[in-house]
């Protein structure tokens, strides 16, 4: 329930990150044009916290015992998410200067990796005390959640690499990732 | 229970939108006065957000199952609507300039177009997926409410040309739409 | 469960209007204490939004059918509320500016006029509509509800006016209503 | 519910309080970097509110009926609570000016002060209406909590006491309490 608020509103808050062009000298839809990474990282956020929130939802679902580990790591996730409106602005902010493109790529990257890891260990968490969770879980089904888990934080540092020389392609990455993650999971 | 979460969230951050005057040189009610844009976009918007929430929560008493199709329309629909404070706040910050107000009252439109689309490709996804409702629902009355819902999309078109030319009178219309929805649906 | 999320967020975002000092030439204690205008404001509305909230859903826990008039008067009722940020930072900025100070008060002293007319509007529709309510809603105690809430617009009618004069006396007031509805309402 | 959503919505909102830099002369890194006072004060008002939230909704889960004294120290403390974001930033802000980081570091402490007060305030208001409690709460039961709780106040006093001399030790040790009550918490 509260997880559900948190994710909530930081996806939500991630307009306000987007700022009313104060003037408009060479027109209006020169000005909101200009905005375009804005849009972009907007929609890239979005997505990828919508996706976050949808497998935040399948893992409790199977909880059903909430120890203390648990409740840290969760803490810890939920905290790297509601970071992201941060890194999203900056990215949105100095992905046209030159100068700092790379370090603000990156910087988006270090984020997603730290939501990956945090992901990752909330799962191996609950694999090493399954008597948390709902009697369906395998053994087995619990190592491959793990296992596609896995695939995020490794995926979001390639991105990172990156973004450290093409930080246009690695914003695209980090959207291509969070399309993967909606595929793959309902495979299953 | 995201999604209420989103539009709750999206409805209540337009009032940030609205800052309090710097200055006050003629008075604070002629400052407060001049804001009056300002109160007309919060008001047109909340109505608007405030419908359709009521609709999307009427979409979603009927489905029992969520696809991977339904995600993602669902997804794109919440991402359009949490970005209407943004043209929200440009339409109420650029509506009295005269070289400005018809490219913020589009941009407003074009928002509207794309969140209508959205409510469109989502029905239009239910109604080829009937396995995902409730069983009362029928191919006619998905129909209907494809049709109804396809309204949305053109009358906003319709506004949107409108304000390249009147943008107040796009206001209003924006405005006469929501309510129109809100009327329309209760017949049912 | 959309308009208990529209009320949290409403109470919690009256922080974001309290704005960090800037600078802090005379020590960060005095600049801190010249913000008090913004604290008393802050904990005025907030109790405020935070009776509302009780009586909103005390009223909701009986209504077991929505029709489209109780509809319009519950976005407009969130709407005022939601709205209630803004007048508060209003106030909090001009009150201690001699010549803007009364506009000030007697600002968010109509914003809570508004909020008060329609508590009253809402509950005389449910009043002409007791079949959208629970069977143990009398006659009797809709007209005892109705005529406590009647109480709201013309307390705040009063405060506003005394705002004209006595701008700080006039926030004492909206805190005193505040607490008055909170005592008043749990009597029942 | 409306208390969940209230302390989802501060905890989400700690976010908007750190500024993307809006130059970045000795280049992003750095001006990322120097911001770490902000992700320091972000990650220990996180810790602190995640926590609290724990706690809240360890003790409503035993209140069986609401009265009005609950009422108000419940708000008392959400309203506490949702202040946070404010001297969140204050200390983010001035912890590294020298003449105003006890300042700052001091009114964090105050307003923890006052938070703890009122979970015991709250706490001590139960006991004395056990009636209000599901039937399996005991006074002993409630003594402990009691206790535990008042540990909450003595402590951030202490914290504010260091703060008026070492700052940085405050802060560490604010974050060290909210690691203390998860701990403590989940023995019982």
């Amino acid at each position: 329930m509260f997880s559900d608020g948190v994710l909530a509103i930081a996806i939500t808050l991630l307009i306000l990150e987007i700022q009313v062009p104060s003037s408009a000298k060479n027109g209006l839809w020169h000005a909101l044009g200009e905005l375009w990474p804005s849009y972009a990282a907007y929609a890239v956020s979005f997505l990828t916290i919508g996706i976050m929130w949808v497998n935040h939802h399948a893992i409790f679902e199977r909880v059903v015992r909430a120890d203390r580990g648990l409740l840290f790591w969760n803490l810890a996730l939920l905290g790297a998410i509601a970071f992201l409106p941060f890194p999203t602005a900056v990215l949105a902010r100095y992905i046209r200067s030159p100068d700092n493109a790379s370090a603000a790529s990156m910087f988006y990257g270090l984020t997603m990796i730290t939501i990956g890891l945090c992901f990752a260990g909330l799962l191996s968490h609950l694999a090493r005390h399954r008597e948390s969770l709902v009697p369906t879980s395998t053994r087995e089904s619990m190592r491959r959640a793990l296992q596609r888990t896995s695939f995020g934080p490794i995926t979001y540092a390639v991105a990172t690499l990156v973004g450290a020389f093409a930080p246009y392609a690695a914003l695209a990455l980090y959207g291509v990732v969070a399309v993967f993650f909606a595929f793959n999971r309902s495979r299953d």
